[in-house]
């Protein structure tokens, strides 16, 4: 694999196999990332981090791969005090800026935005999102919890609940597991389903899909549950928000009969859709997911800047 | 003294003994606070900043610290940047950044909030000011202050001057002061006295209590002059502030007379209680004090994170 | 020479031997700032970045330059968040922080501010920008590209083109080409000409002038094309704002029939004053420009922190 030197701006920048050698990669780097072995991989290297939106845990959690390598982070942590104000395009603050660190961190309100920055920098661009675009590392993080929790990715139903025609991650985690062979249970509320385009790309892909409305029985079904929040700012009207929002809540009742290997996943931030009480419940994966942010963002980085996979 | 791994949320969660083991470990940090030596005690260790309202000076210094220490700081400057504005919880907010780094200084406009933060966390908390509640490292750095300049804190006199209401600082440093037998002196306007509660607990731990509210006496009496800042926040109105601010104002006459070894301290930021004429007296310790923030805060993050006094 | 422990506040603190020494030892930095060597001569040290206005590219490109020399830098990113709110003094803020790092990097938007933090300040300030003061670091990037171009700073000929009357970059530019015996070629709209004094300054040094009204005819003579921005914020009408940024324009009919090495430089970042389409030419410059801020400041960092020129 040659990850080196490379821009990630979507996951299906990557092949099956590259995504299974960063996995790899960020299973290695669990020592380092729980501050039991003190890493130098990345020593002497400085990665940029442009955050024109804010995302505290995704900025902290690169950061923290920085810092677990030996290496160094600069960083914009929002856009209010940048040239952007004074009206200079995206593209000359990234030729700028690109030409300072060793790669750079972009997360950016608008979609696209990572491949115009790709355009102006000679240097790795890692997408941290960008609006309705792409996330691909939490994609890779969400992976690597499924991957712990089974010792595989393949052949497993994994059942998205919530948000299927907003939530960026859950696109782009459907189109990574097509790559595994998964069976998907799409369980959402009527006004909230997957979006036809991305439905259709996941059925050439050969992905099986079931839609299941039902969500006690959803959840029956799933290996993985992987739950999304709603988000609020998507709605127009209060009453309209709550209806949706109130029409599912995983609790310690929904999750009674569920395989005793089932994980529960959530990108967070949550509101309400999962109850707290589930946090103690062994099924609760994910604050465990929260953490592998930082060996897989090592894996990446170590991978992308200085070609080791250890 | 096994400080390592342990929480710092209050400063009654250290025993005197404990206290002078800090302050004895700071000293054997001026020569790298200096920059005189270079540390690397804490090479690889990663240190999460969580302020959730700014203080400047405190995050400045905690990083400092760790950066002397050869240790690395991934921060959250203020609150308007986090998921905390998506509706989530700050237990949730910890549990997760609390995976990142080795320790968590927090700083919240809530009382309370580091207690629930280290219930959320399995790393320390250490607590860098919880609203109305405690900011243990200021009382530290004061008694280190205090140390410094009389080599004990045994049988001093120490004034305490200003808003003894509301005052944080006052109240954590007094209780502190009746582990090593001080004599307190209060001296306050009328409205700004020491609360009933704080007066009740100082005299069942045994300390001596004066009020003096004439202020050219209390200053007399001190070895220690410990000015606060009265907050112009507490006021609704802005003549019945103007009244209290004015009552009291450290200048060069108000220390005539005073003992030779005499030292004020000032927690700063200052507006106007001591006037910058007294800057050149050899009175003036109130910036050596603001120094030792550094010192102490790396001896502090030595013992919690790395079990080292030196 | 002896920059180390000295404050640089304006281009005229330094001499041209001075300049010339920041100039070569910039020049030994750029196999670190392409990250091609890792660096450790700052190992150790710690700058303190106190921008009380934001400032976007000087703040990372400082930031960067101590990484990439081993160093750490601790940073104040904005002045929302700091003691001054509280009523503060600049002079305490920085009597206090000066205390914690090796030298204080300052961003402030009041002209004279550098100069009085330099009377709080025990440590060296660098002075990054005091509103229509001084930013004597852009001036020694500005002259580090221009001695990579062509190898000296003397007997060349430098046209100064759009807001000559409140571009701080191009007043400390011209004092110091004065130095190498450059001549000037200004062309400006009227409204926006050198102001007298500094024109008085100039002339007094012995630096030859010419005023050139005509575009093509000014960049025809240029060995050296220095474009700046023209400020929308110093227009109270929106009108003449338009009507004076129409006035100039950059593009690739202008730089027709210039001769092959010349060079177009700008401070960045722009507006329209510079098409994109001139990227692409072999006069452009001002990408490259922006890059030597790592180096220049590394060099200066190293000089002053540490003595030391490579």
């Amino acid at each position: 694999m040659a990850l080196k030197g490379r821009d990630l701006l979507a996951i299906r920048d990557l092949t099956r196999e590259e995504i299974e050698e960063v996995l790899a990669a960020s299973r290695r780097m669990l020592p380092y990332a729980r501050g039991q072995k003190v890493g130098a991989q990345l020593d002497g290297r400085v990665l940029t981090l442009a955050f024109f939106e804010p995302s505290t845990r995704t900025r902290l959690s690169f950061e923290t791969a920085m810092a677990r390598l030996g290496g160094r982070s600069v960083t914009i942590a929002d856009s209010s005090s940048t040239s952007l104000r004074k009206g200079e395009s995206l593209y000359d603050t990234i030729r700028v800026i690109s030409q300072y660190g060793d790669a750079i961190v972009l997360r950016h309100p608008n979609e696209g935005a990572a491949r115009l920055a790709a355009r102006a920098s000679d240097r790795p661009i890692i997408n941290a999102g960008d609006g309705a675009g792409e996330h691909p590392t939490q994609t890779l993080i969400d992976l690597a919890a499924i991957r712990e929790a089974y010792g595989k990715l393949t052949g497993l139903t994994v059942t998205l609940l919530g948000d299927l025609k907003y939530g960026r991650t859950v696109h782009s985690l459907a189109r990574a597991l097509a790559l595994f062979g998964a069976t998907l249970v799409l369980s959402s509320p009527p006004s909230l389903r997957l979006p036809a385009p991305v439905r259709e790309d996941l059925d050439r892909a050969g992905i099986r899909i079931e839609e299941v409305p039902n969500v006690p029985e959803a959840v029956r079904r799933a290996d993985v549950l992987y739950v999304t929040r709603i988000q609020r700012e998507r709605f127009g009207d209060d009453a309209e928000y709550a209806q949706v929002a109130g029409s599912y809540r995983v609790d310690p009742p929904l999750l009674e009969g569920v395989g005793p290997k089932m994980i529960v996943l959530h990108p967070l931030p949550r509101t309400g859709e999962i109850s707290p009480e589930v946090d103690a419940s062994p099924h609760a994966a994910y604050f465990r997911q929260a953490f592998l942010g930082v060996p897989v963002r090592m894996a990446l980085l170590n991978l992308i800047l200085a070609g080791r996979s250890s």
